[in-house]
């Protein structure tokens, strides 16, 4: 690695085949098969190392494109549709791939309806159901949820929910809590809609944390998950996972010294980290992030306090006297937000022993 | 605008215009030139049209390189060098390129001096000096510069001060204040050097807020600025600029709406806005942003309260019924920190009247 210069992000490979197996071995005893959201990592590479060219999710169509590209020929557009990027829907449509995407509103589903007969195409849907009050979706007792799977008619492929309250669910009870009311929520929407006569084949539940928590899948015909991948100190802070277990860090360098106020300057700010500080909220704030050696050990009470935009400022949490880390060393933050880490980068560097390689990072819409 | 997939950066090009004009009548009345910072915008379009091959200030080695490549020949690269980087200020060099660094310790000028040497190449150097306590830099009393400056030799090209502080000066007075500062610790720190025999023919300043502030910059050499090409809320919350001179927007579609809390849903999240919320220590917080409707005209009370990595929540600060904005209506968000949301996009779109183009923009190191 001493031969790229820094900011760059770095992925840790053993920790990153660990995360994968532990939630492929969990799913598996379930009985429910993954759908990889892709919008963590957004690395052909990375997909294809945990997950083969399985079922993913993406949260643009440019990563539906890119993914299609690669080959992957089933895909979930998880985020709510916007009747104006149908056009290149169908164009993977038409391509082969079983694009499917999501709506929540009787305004979408007729938008899509009147394309799909216009293209005289079938677009696959899911309607989007709220299971904690944390995005869109329809409630599963609204009728609005029968009256849009009738919009849909045959375009009608399934229900989808996401607990994105379990992001602030601090207890392994609360987890578990959190994934058994998105499991029961889409069950009990896909009953509804099969109540009243309409087909419903696939029910969709996920986020790191339930995915990891869920004990009873009942029902259910696939789990989403991504940020696992890679992991993050807000998924340590709840609990998901350890320190020891974050497969991203970012590498930055030393770059100045300020002892009358006890910070380490590096080459580091947030252009590199991102401005996520998802801790903030948690029992314990980590703040841009831990600090680590070249080699991933920890470095005990340093932080990465501040951030501009090509600067870090490290510092300690309980004022000790910063540690010794001449102009050159270098160091690695451990990110609040995965997701918002990588996509401060076009590329991941990636180690495992002593071998070193490149994977590719989408961008974009 | 019609046939672009939101989100996607939009720039105001008849704002940019009157922003540009703006610091360069300001300055051009205090006889002193602008060196551009162009690491807001990191696009040649954007500092060609506002600057024309004028001399530039870089946050990274690649904004370096690629504007080397488009004909610029008078570039500062304004963080503390990392000497590992020192071979890609070589190659720039032997292109033909004035690249000046920036240091502010001992290591760093042995480090450069020694690189020089095993090169016989001159590596144009500045101190940085500490004016406000805001980051790096040597306080202008202390013994260390004269030694860093003996040790640089020929290397010495003069000191650089940045009054990150002005970021937070709230009144037109606190902003003089801060402009006025910047200036004599810059002027003062040049004169130490000088007494000491030392040869220091650049001193550089500037920050925008300092930029526009300033009314006396006697023996200043040269500004930096870069955010005013854009400016956005956090300058508007200091006096700096209006909310209507922000030139850069954020363009996205409704795809929800949760009458129940009183949301509307966009395609826009934090992927698209950056997670930066500078004004959430100012003394009106505007949360993700200001919303304008697709033409630029301000929706009075509404902002973008909430982001996922897709999705943005619209709400109104005063609990007030949200506006009827149907499903794939267009929207600008008004951004927090324009560098920051800048750096979340891989080009810009431009209007200006009926025309459209799109601008490149630089990203990595």
């Amino acid at each position: 690695m001493t031969t790229v210069d820094t900011p760059f992000a770095l992925i840790d490979i053993d920790r990153l085949d660990r995360n994968a197996a532990r939630l492929r071995d969990h799913l598996s005893g379930l009985g429910v098969p993954l759908r990889l959201h892709v919008k963590t990592s957004k690395s052909v590479e990375v997909a294809r190392r945990v997950h083969a060219d399985g079922p993913i999710t993406v949260s643009t169509l440019a990563e539906a494109e890119h993914f299609a590209d690669a080959g992957y020929r089933d895909i979930l557009y998880a985020v709510g549709i916007d009747p104006h990027k149908l056009p290149r829907v169908a164009a993977l449509l038409r391509r082969g791939v079983t694009l499917t995407v999501l709506l929540d509103s009787l305004a979408q589903a007729e938008a899509l309806t009147r394309f799909a007969a216009e293209e005289n195409l079938r677009v696959p849907a899911l309607i989007e159901i709220d299971c904690d009050g944390h995005r869109g979706g329809v409630a599963p007792a609204d009728p609005a949820l029968v009256h849009i799977g009738r919009s849909l008619g045959p375009h009608l492929a399934g229900v989808l929910t996401h607990a994105g309250e379990s992001y602030f669910a601090y207890t392994p009870e609360a987890l578990r809590q959190a994934a058994q009311n998105e499991r029961d929520v889409a069950v009990a929407a896909a009953e509804t809609l099969r109540a009243n006569g309409l087909h419903c084949p696939i029910v969709s539940v996920g986020s790191t944390p339930t995915a990891h928590a869920a004990t009873d899948l009942a029902g259910v015909t696939e789990v989403r998950a991504g940020n696992y991948v890679f992991f993050d100190l807000v998924m340590a802070g709840i609990g998901v996972c350890g320190v020891d277990d974050l497969a991203l860090s970012v590498v930055v360098t030393v770059i100045g010294h300020r002892h009358d106020k006890n910070w380490v300057l590096t080459d580091g700010g947030w252009m590199a980290t991102s401005r996520d500080r998802g801790t903030q909220v948690q029992a314990v704030d980590q703040s841009y992030g831990l600090v680590a050696d070249e080699h991933g050990d920890l470095i005990p009470d340093l932080l990465m306090t501040g951030a501009s935009q090509e600067h870090g400022v490290l510092s300690t949490r309980d004022g000790k006297p910063v540690p010794d880390l001449p102009i050159g060393t270098r160091l690695r933050i451990l990110p609040n937000h995965a997701c918002a880490t990588a996509a401060q980068h076009d590329r991941y560097h990636v180690a495992s022993g002593n071998s070193q390689t490149t994977w590719s990072r989408l961008r974009g819409w």
